[in-house]
């Protein structure tokens, strides 16, 4: 089976900006998939505490643009902005993503280089 | 010890874009550092190996330029720019690149994203 990692990188940061429930963004992770954001965090294992995570981040309003995606292998590296909230409110954020992939798509790790450093305000 | 990620990265494009000798870009890994790049491919290891990866490169016209850099912990990820050659002869390629480091700040581990559809020629 071929997969298409950028058109599953694309559906990921539509549900994101989509405020998806959290269970529709784990949906794309493997059963045992993990996921660490930022690195160096603890790692949150499987699509219970995936699902947990992302739901923490629902009810704001959020865009996603991809900004550069590179694909090697069966893994993937890309920078993309997020803009959650707007006016003096609003945040941006321009992490870079590493994620692999198991042999049907989906998503068996997420890790996310940013820190709060990188977060710009208003 | 504070490690300073973005000097050592700044370090690293300087010495790739002055193509330096392979030895003075493993200089900066760790005796035990890896080096996979493109992602997916076996990793070498130890700064023999890696200086005889980069003296491959050695002789080529090189520009380097950091695009976006993220810190996270003892990690970074960053995007960049490779300009090799001229003219119609030139080749530029953006990767992401995943570096680990050590106490010291030496790299333990350097993985590049990129494929050879991103590299773009003339």
């Amino acid at each position: 089976m071929t997969i298409d990692i950028p058109a599953t990188v694309a559906r990921y940061l539509a549900r994101v900006a989509d405020a998806a429930s959290g269970a529709d963004i784990a949906a794309l992770y493997a059963d045992h998939g993990t996921l660490e954001d930022p690195v160096g965090s603890p790692a949150l294992k499987g699509t219970g505490e995936i699902a947990a995570f992302y739901d923490a981040l629902a009810g704001l309003e959020r865009r996603t643009e991809l900004l550069a995606l590179r694909v090697s292998g069966n893994e993937a590296a890309f920078s993309f902005r997020v803009v959650t909230g707007s006016g003096a409110e609003q945040a941006t954020i321009e992490p870079i993503d590493v994620m692999t992939f198991d042999e049907e798509g989906r998503i068996t790790s997420m890790r996310a280089f940013w820190s709060p450093a990188d977060v710009r305000i208003g």
